[in-house]
């Protein structure tokens, strides 16, 4: 392993200070930041993220409120309660947590989430507005990618990028976030063979497949930066990403580690977006629309 | 010149016969489809591209309803001419012409727009539904180059596709488009230099960056596929792409040509989508919300 290892948790402190910052400003105007976490499944591992979420939020001076649905819950009652929360004056950030009770679908009820309060980019809204280059939050994982990537220095800007997997809740936002950044960007996936072709050339390759051993040294160019977003649960209930660490570890300039990587960023992450919709709202009380169509959301 | 001309009039007849067996339907239902261009300019160019879009849908049996704003129309009267026709049950399709008067943006505008209605999917939630696979208007231009491929045979499927130019109207859509076909995607664009890293290993090249001359036989492999959706005026007044069609023509296997490619089929697309709006609105009139969040809309 001759890679630098990109660890999430130096990036994760250095979010917090800012969040800790907006956190003095909010409570001097008399704010305390308040994030809702809505839930519907009584699954385990979901369980565990949701309540790490709530830590790091109570932990940082900002309220985290769960509302569990319960694993029965009705699509109705679901969107009631985003519908609820999104027009509250005292919740400033909404999680619609997945996954949901079976026949009940996340597209139709993220588009219920205030734009403004949509702090992990659920609503498709907020992804248009992410694309045309609106204010909007981006998924937090999407964002975390970048922020590794500026925490430890690596440009942007007239790079190529890789970005493996397509999906609507990182690939597709993260692509747009480095288009912003002025990067050239190629996003393939499991119909794009041989991988290699698509990221071999790549500047960075951000490995956000969801399989297991996807990346491997020979797919990446020497000297590459790896970031790698998979969370990839094992037979012996090991935590992997998509890249292969040894191979790929051996080949790139830098790898970020799973765990310990990009996911430890998008949970401070959250926290900070809570922080940055109560002060966006603060700041421009007349543009704080509460309509999933409101504009006070922050890129 | 040995590349295959992919010319559009041969693509736009075809989309105007499904244009022409809609139309059957709905007169059959008693309905006349219907579409409302919103033109706040006395830019020439603009004009002459307005005309030749109303001839276009009336020859097809679609009317088409020019409302001439006129080039000092303010922001509010324009949004609320757009909220007036989203709500107008005799309205299926809506195009908001730009340029629009100096100071008055596009983007707040376009959220007017009844996202069943946007024809030309320049609503940002359009852009988001469009990315996260809902049901959504692509812009006509971005459809307009798949159409193009569709017709003369060129598969995309585990394809690789570099598209020149970033922009919200042709490259960010067209992307959207070119994933849902499972091609691999590389978005480039000024500041990917030089240019033929990011073009000359794709199988298909679609130039969309407006600039002529920009791409040029040594960025192409030879037999790639070249879309130009390029419409530069040159200081002659003569019509070009952003391809240099005598070097790129050389080495491709096939080029559409500028003039009569994919502009061609670009106004058949927006009277085809007026069509395929009033028939979603026909078929399923309780989804058929008047709303700019209504999800009536066809991709």
């Amino acid at each position: 392993m001759k890679a630098l290892a990109l660890a999430g948790p130096p990036v994760a402190r250095q979010l917090r200070e800012t969040t800790g910052a907006n956190v003095r400003e909010l409570h001097g105007r008399g704010i305390t930041p308040r994030l809702a976490v809505v839930l519907a499944t009584d699954n385990e591992a979901t369980l565990w993220y949701v309540r790490s979420i709530a830590r790091a939020a109570e932990k940082a001076g900002v309220e985290c409120e769960v509302l569990d649905l319960g694993a029965t819950a009705q699509a109705g009652e679901i969107a009631a309660v985003l519908r609820g929360l999104s027009t509250d004056d005292n919740t400033h950030g909404i999680i619609l947590q997945t996954p949901l009770p079976p026949g009940v679908s996340a597209d139709g009820l993220a588009a219920e989430i205030s734009v403004d309060k949509d702090i992990d980019g659920a609503n498709p809204l907020s992804l248009g507005r992410l694309t045309a280059g609106l204010p909007a939050f981006a998924p937090a994982t999407a964002r975390a990618v970048v922020e590794v990537l500026d925490h430890y220095g690596f440009p942007l800007a007239g790079k190529s990028v890789a970005v493996v997997g397509r999906s609507t809740v990182v690939g597709k936002p993260l692509l747009q976030l480095l288009l912003h950044r002025d990067a050239a960007v190629t996003v393939c996936h499991s119909r794009s063979q041989p991988l290699g072709r698509y990221t071999r050339d790549a500047d960075v390759v951000v490995a956000a497949a969801g399989r297991a051993g996807l990346l491997t040294g020979s797919d990446i160019r020497p000297g590459a930066v790896v970031v790698d977003v998979g969370t990839n649960v094992q037979e012996d209930g090991q935590l992997v990403g998509d890249a292969d660490p040894a191979s790929v570890g051996e080949v790139a300039a830098a790898l970020s580690p799973v765990p310990g990587g990009v996911g430890t960023v998008t949970t401070a992450l959250l926290v900070l977006h809570t922080t940055e919709a109560a002060l966006a709202r603060a700041r421009q009380p007349s543009l704080a629309a509460s309509s999933p169509g409101g504009a006070g959301g922050h890129a």
